[in-house]
């Protein structure tokens, strides 16, 4: 299921029939199941019934979207980790620099609540694992986008693996973020200067 | 207390008087409080008789050499993770990737079990996140006393910012092996390509 912004609530003419409420309702499950997460309940509490209950929808109208609790929790992380977009402003260095921040600081300040738990989380289990790079995988394509077209431009060189340097960037911004790894190093100041090392090793 | 290696047993002569077994205790005390954690013992719910009875020591013999177990703990945990020797081998790279392969590969199988554990801990207190910390800044320190001696060399820029070059070695070595960050990557190639990327941006 593809996320989008919640649309704006639509008047009865111009709704759908037989789908009067469907998009609030949603809206209204998705923000029920992050906010849960939020206020502390773990992943394995979770349930259907208790979402519902906080959305204020009945337990069919969440079945009549989402298979069950795996989909719908995959859809609520992904909703809070959207990807920024392609900031493609011409600049493979301010480019970095905009994803680079968005790794750990988010909008939604849900995701200060949630977010590092799910790191921890995907050393546990196979389908934890899976979960994580679900929600990651969509910030990792576009950086790659990112990457690739400094690679095309002349922007970086031209044998630049990739993949090692997604996690070059990411590796050191998220442990400083998730973990205060380093106590001497400012946290805020910390994504602007990976990027400057990581642009000296990448650069053509 | 500093660790040491543990001390060959001394004949009936040699000891010292009044303490005759105190080294061997205290080996086997550290031993059993990793065995226990290795096997899937908590933190929370490690204690001081466990440990005791897993040694086959008094609870007082523990009690003579350590205050109680945070300090216990802290001694066992630094034991498994004492810092390698600084190389020292003549390059600032050759040094650098040996402390980077040593990040995650532990001569101590116990530290599979263990480690990946501290690291999620060290963000849920304070208390955690310092115990964390003591357990790192010994590797860390050794980590600085090559980077500075590239520096004097020559080797490396002089503008070289050492704690940022720590994290940027150490985030994305730990993610990979602790997480598999990049399912992309191979984990036993990750070093090595970490190091020859950090290179590239700290070389003179």
């Amino acid at each position: 299921m593809t996320l989008t912004a919640p649309e704006a609530p639509r008047s009865p003419e111009q709704r759908a029939p037989g789908r009067p409420r469907s998009s609030r309702a949603d809206e209204a499950i998705i923000e029920a199941t992050l906010d849960l997460l939020a206020e502390g309940m773990s992943i394995e509490s979770l349930t259907i019934e208790a979402i519902a209950a906080r959305a204020g929808v009945g337990k069919a109208t969440i079945y009549r979207r989402w298979a069950g609790k795996e989909t719908l929790l995959r859809d609520a992380l992904l909703r809070l980790k959207a990807p920024p977009a392609d900031p493609d402003t011409g600049s493979v260095r301010e480019d970095l620099l905009t994803l680079a921040r968005s790794i750990a600081r988010n909008r939604d300040p849900r995701a200060a609540q949630i977010m590092p738990c799910l790191v921890p989380e995907a050393m546990r289990s196979p389908e934890q694992y899976e979960r994580y790079q679900q929600i990651v995988e969509p910030r990792r394509q576009v950086m790659r986008q990112v990457l690739r077209r400094g690679v095309e431009r002349g922007e970086l060189r031209a044998d630049l693996d990739i993949e090692l340097t997604l996690l070059m960037v990411t590796g050191p911004v998220l442990m400083q973020r998730m973990l205060h790894w380093s106590p001497k190093l400012d946290n805020d100041a910390v994504p602007d200067q990976v990027i400057d090392m990581v642009m000296k090793a990448i650069k053509a």
